[in-house]
């Protein structure tokens, strides 16, 4: 078994090791530079997990583990344009550094480029894996236009905004442990599983940004604490407070919510809200349910392994309450 | 065997009958508009008669065909963004008709469907036909981004431009034909065969394209005759005389490409120098050298098909010399 650290190594040894020969460069000089700004690798660290956790080769599953981290930053890459964000994890992102259409079409052939990595794998396990792989990335896309629309919307409900996240964030870690597991040998039913696990878990995730952007430590959280507040971002914080709010602390919150004058106090008062509605506790309870179907379906997973105890952990940390 | 026009209204219908379920609809309503503009759907066709041609079933390869279309339909959504072209078919582009974040996302996910239909062919020819299809997707990004490259440059060779025009316009009609081949039945060889013939017929019908916008009949062109001459566009004919143009003829031409306060004028001053060069009988000698390498091509498909001499037919139209 490997740790992640060394699974982390490997992705990243094998991202640095890739290039891109063909023509024109500035179609791929792009993606050698958006693959190389960094990250926790967490979805292909995934991908080689679930291939272990059923006694595969982690070497057999790199090709789509690479693959599927190309797919990740092909959205970003693309996102990255219909959000005009001027930065990705602190340097400029391919639309600012190249232009627009450098984007656009650098993220298509990235996103061939994923595809042809996973057509890598096994006779038996090709269509499979493509049908996931497809499914994951419409998903993906589902889920982009869903947020999108969201912004223009002021009536977005707690369903709506969990099946939105479910399909920006969680499908695509729950598609990458499919892969995973159906490289390292899992029947189908059992790589199904492994897609609940990565459901849920990448839902707890979500939600866990979701409080961290608001109670988070600014030293460990990565992002600016208080930023979904700052841009009115629908989160569960702010949809069940807007759901829960009445009398005085709904206006209050209206009010604050057209504000953009004094950020800090905005971040503050909205913060009182959220602490006087007790939201935090409803999105710790939210986030501890999914966090337990996923356990339930890791344990329907009939291996014995030390990585099906990794995996446990991942989800488990996501129950200790930092208050 | 089946007419072109008997598998065109094939492929409308398969367009016409397509109804995407998925939400959010903003998502999947570009892709039918866009694929509804209609056209003349040479590029499904060319997998249909390809299928036909080696005894394969067409309906089998109906699901490929809307496939390559969809896939081709995608590029110009991405391109007419790039292009900030306004208009497609003389209705509004979809970036100009949603936004240009619509365009973006709705393509991508075009992409993925165009995937979906390609992993519906058989077990013994998905790895092939992927392969080809993913290829032909890289080729085509290739040749966009060159073509966008060129746009800033000034010394593009011949060499370059038939390049460009190889990657953007003939490896879709090669990569049609090819998988088309494949799921009639053909061996990988004869498969390739089609290949060959779709990619230099595909040179030759872009190098008559150059051609007709110079010297088309104005009512039977379906572009503006003398668009490309505006636009200074490097065409065959431009590079071409370019090369040639020498002394005053040198000068007179760049004097022209710098002009744009009097386009009829400029089309017909330009005009005047391709006469004088006899750029057009050295386009025509090209594609002649094109059309004739995609028939020996396709002498060496070991089979007896209607559908062979359709294809020459097709071919051998361009040696036609219309003045």
């Amino acid at each position: 078994m490997h740790s992640i650290e060394q699974l982390q190594n490997l992705v990243n040894k094998a991202i640095t090791d890739t290039k891109y020969t063909e023509q024109p460069a500035e179609l791929y000089e792009p993606i050698t530079y958006l693959m190389q700004l960094g990250g926790k690798r967490m979805r292909p660290v995934l991908v080689l997990v679930s291939t272990e956790l059923f006694g595969g080769n982690i070497l057999k599953a790199l090709d789509a583990a690479i693959g599927i981290e190309l797919f990740h930053n092909f959205t970003l890459m693309h996102d990255d344009i219909m959000d005009k964000a001027p930065l990705r994890r602190g340097k400029p992102t391919v639309h600012a550094k190249w232009n627009e259409s450098a984007a656009i079409l650098s993220g298509d052939v990235m996103f061939v480029e994923a595809y042809k990595l996973m057509i890598k794998v096994d006779d038996g396990i090709l269509r499979e894996v493509l049908a996931v792989f497809s499914d994951t990335a419409s998903g993906v896309c589902q889920g982009q236009q869903a947020d999108m629309n969201f912004e223009n919307r002021d009536d977005v409900s707690l369903t709506e905004y969990l099946e939105m996240i479910r399909q920006k964030t969680a499908v695509l870690l729950a598609g990458s442990m499919q892969i995973g597991a159906l490289i390292g040998g899992a029947t189908q039913e059992q790589a199904k599983l492994l897609y609940e696990f990565g459901e849920n878990l990448g839902l707890a995730f979500q939600l866990q940004d979701d409080i961290l952007d608001v109670y988070g430590n600014p030293e460990k959280f990565g992002k600016q604490v208080g930023g979904d507040i700052l841009s009115n971002k629908k989160t569960f914080m702010l949809i069940k407070a807007k759901e829960l709010a009445n009398g005085n602390t709904a206006s209050e919150l209206d009010q604050w919510l057209k504000r953009s004058d004094d950020p800090l106090a905005k971040v503050e008062a909205i913060t009182s809200i959220y602490n006087l509605l007790e939201v935090r506790k409803l999105a710790e309870i939210e986030m501890e349910e999914y966090v337990n179907k996923a356990l339930k379906a890791l344990n329907l997973v009939s291996v014995d392994s030390p990585n099906k105890e990794l995996l446990r952990g991942f989800a488990e940390q996501l129950l200790i309450r930092e208050h």
